[in-house]
This record gives C-alpha cells, structure tokens and sequence, in this order.
C-alpha cells in the first residue's frame, strides 16, 4: 500500500529558487521529508534506492547553496539523483520513473536544465564538469561546476584521469566526493582503504575548525587579515594527502547528514578564490529506510514494497536468470579445473560472481569499478596458463576496448568473457543497453564470439569458453530470467562455429542469433499458418559465423533473415559479408537482416522495446512478408 | 654511414645469464657499449630512439638483479625495450627493427620469451604485471613480476586503476617508475607536477640511505634485528606519499644512470618480504644520442642518420602530410569561430596541435596520456557550446570508446573527432593500426563519419564538422603524406551524406571510403584496358552513407564493390545493409566488400601490407575479375 506522507515544507519546492528562500534552521526538516517523499515514490516504482536516499541532505544543501541551473550540478551515476528530482521539477512525475515514457533512472539533458549531464556510468563526472569549468572560465562566467561522485567511482581510471587534469578549472570546478564505501558493491582497492584511513584517524571537522581551514580559500581581502590563522588552519590539515597531492585542497571528512557542518563548508567552498577543491562528505547509504534488515548492496534497487507491511513485490521468474545459470556453470567447470579463475569489476551480485565466490574465494577478484584493469589483469593471468573468465555487463565492457583489442586479442590470449545485458535491458534504457558488443568483438581477429538462445545453451558456451584455450573467446546472454528450459546437470562443448538447425522448412529460412530465437519460433509458427514453410536456425556463433550452414540456408530457400539482438555491424554484417564475397548474393536469393534500429531506445519494457525495434514474432513475420511482396500483412496469428 | 661501435664486453652477452657472470665493476662500462651499438643499430634502421637511450643502464640492472625471463620484465610501451631486445638474443635482428619480417618497434610475446607481453599502447604494464604476479603467487612460485613504467604514462587511468588493485600480488610485484619528464611530449598533469616536486626538495637518496630505508624490506629475521634502524629509515622517506597512499611501498627518487646506486636498491627489492615496491629512478631521455641539438620530443623517434655526419636522412614527401593538412585548416576554421577549441591526448605534434597550440594557446588542452578523459572533458564543453576538436589515433582512441558511446553519441554532443593515423600505419604494425574506427563509430547512432580521400578534402571534412552542431562527428585521414592534390585556401562544407563520383563508366562500380582512391583509379585504369567501363565514387560518408549514390550505382552497374581501409562491420557493411533491407540485392546484382583481412598484420611497408591485404590496385581488379567470372587474370596494366 503506498502513502503519501505529509511533507508541508516539501510542498513549497518547485524549483531550487524555493528552496533558496528557505531559513537554513528549516532544511532539516525539509530534507526529511523529501526522504519520505523518495520512499514513497520508490514504494509505487521500485528503483535505485540506497544512493539516493543517502545524498538527500547533501541533495538539499547543495542547491541551497549554489545556484543551480547556472551552477552546474552533475551527479557521478546518476541513480543518486532522485531527491536532486523531486526538487527540481519532477516531483510528481518521480513516479513514473523507469517506466516507458516517464522519467529516466538517470540524470538526463533532454528532461530538465537542471541535469547538465547524463550519467548511467561510473566516473565520468570530474571530466564533465571540467569541461563544464573550463568552458565558465573561458566564457568569463563565475559558474561553478560541482561533481558529486562516490567512493566506488574512484577506483576508476578515467576519474584518476580527470582529477589530473583539474588544475585548468581553476576555482570553478568543486568536487564532492561522497564517501559511503558502498557504491554498489562494497568498495575495493587501495582508495577505499586509504578512505577508511582517514576517516579512522579523524573526528569530522568542528565549526570552528572549518572556519579555520577554509580561511585561506576565502576572497584574497578577507584572507590577508588572517594568514597567520590560515597556517594554523592548514596544520590542522585532517589528511587528503593524496588528494592534495593531485592539485585539489582537500577540505573534509564531514559529516553529509548533518546541515549544520555542511552549510559553511559548501559557502565557503563557493566563495573560495582558489582550486580546485575537494570535499569530503560521508554518508550512509540507505538511510532511513523502511526495511528492518541492514541495509546493503541488496538496496543499491528494490522492487516496489508495500510501505505499511514493508513487503517487497516478489517477482516470480518462470525460470532461473541467465546470471544464475552462468554462475553455476562457471562452478561446475571451476570444480574441475582449478585454473579457472573469475573477475569481475565492482559487480560481484549483478553477475553472479557472488556465488562463484563463496565456492572459490580465492580464485575470484573483484578489482573495484576497473574494467580496463579487469581485462589486462585477465591477460595477464592467462600468460601464465590461468583461464580468467571476466564478467562484466556488455555496456560496461565497452570501458575495456582497447584492453580487449591491443592485449587481448593481438595478443591471442585466451581470456574469456561473460558478457551479461546483452541487448535491450529495459528500465535502465540506453546507458544500459548492451548493443554493440558483437559489432565490437566479432570484428576483431582471432575472438570467438558466442550468443546464448536459451539457457541450456548458455551453459554449453561456458563449457566451450572453458575449453578454448588457444584464443580469447565471449558469450553473451541477456538481462534476466531464461525461457524455462530443461537444464543439463552441465555444459558439453560445442564444436566452434557450428549453428544449430530447430526447424526445418523450404521456403523461408530465419537464422537467429542469441536469444530473439523465440520470437523466431513464434514467427516460424504464424507463417506456417499463412502457408509459408519456415526454417529456422540458431547461430551460436557470430564469429567464427557457420559458413556451411548459411550456404545451406542459402542455397535451399528463397529468404534468409538474420536476426540479433544488436547494432548493424554484428551478426547480420558477418552474414551480407560472406554471402556477398561468395558469390551466392549475385542469384536470386532475397537477404534481410533484422537488427537494433539506429537510435538510442528510451528505457521501458524490454518486450515492447523489441517490438519498437520490429525484433519480436510480428516484427519478423512482417519483415519477411514484405520482403516477399506479400505487404497485406493481415491478421497475425502471434497479434 | 654505420659504424660497428667496438664492444668486447657487449660481445660476450648473448642471453641476461651471460651478463649475470659479470663482475659489477664492469656493468657500467657494458651499459655504454649497448648505449653505442643501440645507436648505431638506430642509425642504420631509424626507429624509437630516445626512450631506449634512456634506459641502457636500468635495462642491464634490471636484469643483472632479477631473474628474467623466470621473473617477468615488462616494459610499458615496448619503444623504450630496444637495449633490452639487443641483450634477450637479438642483437643482429634489431637491424631490422621496424621492417617487413624483421623485428617488432615493441615488446612482443611471440619474439622472445623474454617478451612476456606485448606493448604499443602505454599504461597497460601494471595490470599485465599483476595478473603474473598473482598467477605465480597462486602457483606457489617465487616469481616476480616487474613493469617499469614512465612518468608520462602514469597519467593514464588504467595505470591508476592497477595500483589500486597491487596489494593483491604481495612482494612479488615491482614497479619501476621511469621518471623522465618526457613520454612523447613533456609530461602533463597534477602527477608530473607532483613527481617534479619530489625531485626539486630531495637529492638522490646516497648508498647509506638506501641500505636504511629498505632494511624495513628485507627478510623478517634480518629486520627485527634493525628495527630502530627502519623507524629511522621511515623519516628519511623523501617523498612518494602519493604511492604509499595507494598502497605501495615508495622507494626513490634513484639516479638511473648509476649502477652503484640502482644494484644494491634493486637487490633489496628483488629480496623484500612485502610489497607491492615502487621505484622511482630518474633518468634522461635520449642520453648519449649523437646529435648536437637538446633532446626534446623529436627524438622520440628518428629517421636512418649518418653516423659520423650525424645528417638524418630527409625524408621527401610529395605532399604535406595529412596532419599538418589538418592542423592548418583546423587554425583557418579557429580564426573565423573563436568557440573551436583542439583536444590533444599527449600527443600535440604528432596530432599537428602543436601548430594549433601556437596560433591558439588559450584554446589548446594536453590532457597527457587520457584518451577517457578527453573526450568526456569535450562533451562538457560541448554543453556549452563549445566546439571541441579532439585529435586522436585512431588507435588510441579505442581507449575512450566508452565515452564515446555514453557520453558522446547517447547525449548527440556535437563533439568533434579528427582521427589520424586511420588504416595500416606500418612500421608500428598492429598494436598502432587504426583498423577499427569506422566499425565502432558508424554503428552509433547520431554519429556523423567522415573518411578523407586526399588532402583537400580532408580540409572540407574538417570544415563540414565544424560546421556540424546538431550531432559528433568524426573524420578519419591516413598517415604520411597525401597525394599532392591541389589545396584549396579553405575547406568547404560539405553536404552531409553525398558522396561524389570520380570516373562515370558503366559495367562496374568501385565505391571508395578514404585514400584507397587512387588505387582504385589505378585498377579502372587497368580494367579499361581490359575492356571494362568503371565507374569510380568517392564515398565521403560511412554515416549516413549516401543512399541514392549507391542505389543508382548499383542498378546501373553489373558490379559494386566498395573498398576501405578498415575492418569487417564497417562501410562495408552499411552498404551490404542498406542493398539487402532496399532489396537491390534480390537481383542479379553482384557485390564485393574490400577490408582489411580478419588477421593482425605484422608491421612492414604501409604499400606491401595494402597488397597483401588485396587493397591495391592490383587487388581491386583481382576481385573485380573474380567476381565477374574471369579468372585468368592475366598481365595487369598496374602491375
């Protein structure tokens, strides 16, 4: 049962301009209430929960104190965006979050000037808002850029990148780093325990002491009368040696609950004539959430809840999830080979590494939000006779690419890949979407790339991408549950680059690769109802492609339709390819290759995202009717 | 002329263990000799210079101490690994480094087993390292794993990313910062002001302090009994606290030209109890080079050189290369619009910025080696209307596809992509070709893709993106010199999505993306003379790729085949795509796509790799021919 809370303060903000008239005593309670305000809303869509409702002081603080929209506020990731909704406008429509035409999970451009910047993947922030910096100062603005990023998204590489480089920005670029060593998973690494260090060995900043520290950032005028406090100040220098030491003043750690400490730390910040700066601020994630257990990554999202009975919507899938299934098959192989090792970068729950290791503690790595490292790590490992299956999501991999060109594949080095979300994931909409790593992989010499139809067969194409020892090799399978087939108590090898036909027919042949194979099937059904004998094939491999099995198709039906869960350039290029350099294109036969469309699809139901894209039953049997000339469609029998 | 240096001492050392028999008082000595037979081995076959001349006496350290190739010795970006090759058993190919069958310009894995990983990208030896590292530590062998790593490319993400993950590797991890100021360009950045700093407070650490601060390292027996020792040791730290933050043990700053300070430095380390260690040595690029200018970024790599006239050989390009094209008109189009701005990623000269950066100083950024970074810096610029030209390699720019994808393409930031280095490049062979851009770029939506054909329009592509403001763009451009057209004062814009037709013929259609051109009015040249009418067109465009020029080629033609400098999935398969979803290709239309081969070809001659690849001349009509059923070729008129 979901209930809107009573939130008077609240009801006052339409934009941050509201909140700015606000008396600092009241932001407390406003704050609170906007907590409410987010679990109600979280309560009715399900959705990233324990990010947002961990930053819903800072939230309040930073608007109040820095002038939004000029003021450029970019949330790292932005799932920790929805309190930075509510009060920017989107306070009804935060109830439509995730679903098909409402509001996305992430901070996006075209839905409000307040969302300087889209961001569903980590890290990226510092370097959009020095651009952002770069671009005031250059403009002759005072505009400040101020990036709000956690301390998971800074075991990342292009963030090191950025911070690096933040000198350009002078005192325009302020950066938040929100420390509640939580980013999805608990964070790895040596910035996570250096962190940890700091925060050990400190109490939070005092009032008195922040006046202190921040003297020297203040308006030269103001500064002159108090050198001598400034040298005092900087002595009681809290630690943020490193960050010092990359160019920024580190001011911090504070406490990010409390507005009392935050308030003339972020002024002063504001005012500062120097930078760039660095604040520190701890937070916890989750708080103030409804559930009794702990909180943790299980909160990263929730499912809808029932806000009395505190009742989580269960979801009850036919069948086990892709993820699941790879998991236990990796198991299985890992029980008989202990030179499979698995890694996976900062996502040990999202792929399933989780279970992997809790069997195989010590074969398992978890280097932090690092997908360049994972992978070159990977091969590194694998110089050495090691078998590293990487894990990582199909859009996240594409952090890695040129790890995966320049060391893995010219090196011919047998890494394996877990490629998971491959094709449309739905909710999380296109930062998310897994569309081009066949495109990116299967161009490249020497990789196998796999695509599972089912997951049965995912289970075989682990068995294979054990078994590859001589190249690099990938699998990829889709966001969620499996079709509910039976499942073999393990994977057989596959014989590499061989397809599979499932059903036989003359006239039209459907080639499928990954998991649109029962979309094909339900076509194949409804063309044969209309007098159309279908065949249909599973590719399993975009590369090396089936050669034998594409002629065959070829040369015995008047139609062959390609079909992926990918961009063009995959799947359906490597078919045109070869059948275009072997001749068999300068005959009569009719190709068609069915594919993603050249946009990026707006998050919404996986299933009504694939019809948009004509990749389901109808989509397919209207392609190939058309490419029959056969264009009065009439009614389908899968409509 | 080449001068065979005298080298008695050089000439005993055909593997590291033949200089491991040697007595330390003659190691320096050895050092020189290789210096000298490096140079003149470069003067004989021009190459990566500076680098290797830098590191004679840390490479005979190195493996002096260590035991190579058990402990595994990488070198990041393998330019600087000449003195290192000459010493691991291939002093006489290093004489034909860079050329077709002879050696590889870097470190690589099937050249010697004491190449343990390849290396053309830099930043990539920590991660590489780790992984052996954790892969002996797992197998239970002693086993180091040692990169050694410039300053330069500590600014890159990934190197971030792998420290921060060391600790997994315990002591068998060490990494050797190269500190010499000087990647390609001079060094960038927060870290090279910092690694600046440490050596303007600290002299050389001296042999007594040396013993003392790593007393703390040795094995556990001899150090409790020096515990007073080491808290000493402790305060003379002279510097490094960014390392030690992240979890390494800081060693440094060490002269890495003196065997007497690096051998007792490295001892220790190689017998150290904990780890991970970083060494800072400080070294001089180019030292000992013969010439009589400073050293600076153009001796990074030279041409073949006199010897005793120390004259370089003068290379004599018929035309002004593609990079200074570009640079010129990128200045034209900065003079008219004060929004453009240029983007280097360390690499202002080879990228022509560095003209750029004279006539725009203010609107010139180096972000040192940060491919991520730079463009992600560019789209928050792009946000405010900036106009941001980010020139990078094709390559390289593998390393910021993420970005390019979620940052860029996803949010339709007009940010600008002036790809060099597009295509086979050589002598750099594989890990450096930019075989790949089309296939990433062109399957994104919003994506506009331009590849040059000649210079000049190289200067309108550069024009027509400037001019884009709804959307990225990229135009990709080869290396070396163009073809000597006429240059027009200023590029014009281009209408987006035309290609244009070069030749008008009648039975066969050769449509080309980029500087294949000229070959492919080479072969019309030889198929009219064999009686066939072609037809040559210039595509301009891989996205949108201009439909109604290929339609009406390929109804009025017998044949189309389309040729590019790049891989599978790229303009290839958009023409295949759009041909097959049109339904052209139901008819007896015959097609062809030219691509590079699915194979890594090793470094050689730009010209023979194109020829092996069937791109010349040669081999358009080889395939013409073939497609048309005339197999006996014959005498060719191009040949």
């Amino acid at each position: 049962m979901s209930i809107r809370p009573d939130t008077p303060l609240l009801d006052q903000v339409k934009t941050p301009a509201d909140l700015r008239a606000f008396k600092r005593g009241d932001l407390s309670a406003l704050a609170e209430e906007l907590r409410q305000e987010m679990i109600s809303a979280v309560s009715v869509t399900g959705g990233h929960f324990g990010a947002g409702l961990g930053v819903v002081e800072l939230t309040v603080a930073l608007h109040y104190v820095f002038n939004t929209p000029q003021d450029k506020l970019i949330w790292d990731v932005g799932h920790q965006a929805y309190p930075h909704k509510i009060i920017t406008g989107r306070r009804e429509e935060i109830r439509t979050i995730r679903q098909q035409g409402g509001l996305s999970p992430f901070t996006k451009r075209s839905e409000s000037e307040y969302d300087p910047f889209g961001a569903g993947h980590s890290s990226t922030s510092i370097s959009a808002a020095l651009g952002m910096a770069v671009a005031s100062k250059m403009s002759d603005r005072p505009d400040k850029a101020i990036a709000v990023i956690g301390d998971g998204a800074m075991s990342a590489g292009m963030a090191y990148e950025a911070m690096n480089n933040a000198e350009q920005a002078g005192n325009r670029l302020v950066v938040i780093l929100n420390d509640n060593d939580m980013s999805i998973a608990p964070a790895v690494g040596a910035m996570s325990a250096y962190l940890a260090k700091i925060l050990s060995s400190h109490q939070f900043l005092s009032l008195r002491d922040i006046g202190k520290k921040l003297i020297s950032k203040l308006p030269r005028s103001l500064a002159n009368t108090a050198r001598r406090a400034e040298e005092y100040a900087r002595g009681i220098a809290t630690g943020g040696t490193l960050f010092d030491e990359l160019g920024f003043y580190y001011v911090g750690p504070i406490d990010g609950h409390n507005m009392d400490h935050m308030l003339p730390i972020l002024e002063n910040v504001r005012d500062a004539q120097d930078g760039p700066i660095l604040v520190h601020v701890v937070t916890e994630k989750g708080r103030g959430h409804p559930f009794e257990e702990p909180h943790g990554e299980k909160y990263h999202a929730v499912p809808k809840f029932d806000l009395v009975t505190k009742e989580r919507q269960k979801s009850k899938p036919a069948a086990p999830s892709y993820t699941e299934v790879f998991a236990d098959e990796l198991i299985k192989q890992a029980g008989k080979d202990e030179k499979i090792l698995a890694i996976t970068a900062a996502m040990p729950s999202g792929t399933g590494l989780d279970k992997f290791e809790k069997a195989f503690p010590d074969r398992t790595f978890d280097v932090g939000i690092a997908e360049q490292h994972a992978v070159t790590f990977a091969a590194g490992l694998a110089t050495d006779g090691y078998k590293p299956f990487v894990a990582i999501y199909s859009t996240f991999l594409q952090r890695a690419y040129d790890q995966i060109v320049h060391d893995v594949a010219i090196q011919n080095l047998p890494v394996r890949f877990a490629i998971d979300r491959a094709g449309l994931v739905g909710a999380d909409g296109p930062t998310h979407a897994g569309s081009f790593d066949v495109t990116y992989l299967a161009s490249l010499p020497n990789m196998v790339v796999m695509a599972a139809a089912d997951e049965a067969d995912l289970k075989h194409m682990i068995a294979t991408a054990a078994s590859i020892d001589d190249k690099p090799s990938a699998v990829r399978y889709p966001r969620g549950a499996g079709v509910g087939c039976e499942l073999p108590d393990e994977g057989t090898v596959l014989e590499i680059g061989k397809g599979r036909i499932i059903r036989k027919g003359s006239k039209v042949a459907i080639l499928s690769l990954g998991a649109r194979l029962q979309e094909a099937l339900k076509a194949a059904d409804d063309l044969e109802s209309r007098g159309l004998s279908v065949t249909v094939a599973d590719a399993r491999f975009a590369k090396p492609i089936d050669d034998a099995l594409i002629r065959d198709l070829a040369v015995s039906h008047d139609l062959l339709l390609s079909i992926e869960e990918g961009s063009i350039g995959g799947f359906g290029a490597h078919v045109l390819d070869y059948l275009a350099d072997d001749g068999i294109l300068d005959g009569p036969l009719k190709v068609r290759t069915l594919k993603l469309p050249d946009t990026f699809q707006d998050h919404g139901n996986p299933d009504d995202m694939y019809a948009a894209a004509g990749l389901d039953a109808a989509g397919i049997v209207a392609a190939i009717l058309k490419a029959l000339g056969k264009n009065d469609v009439g009614q389908s029998a899968s409509a």
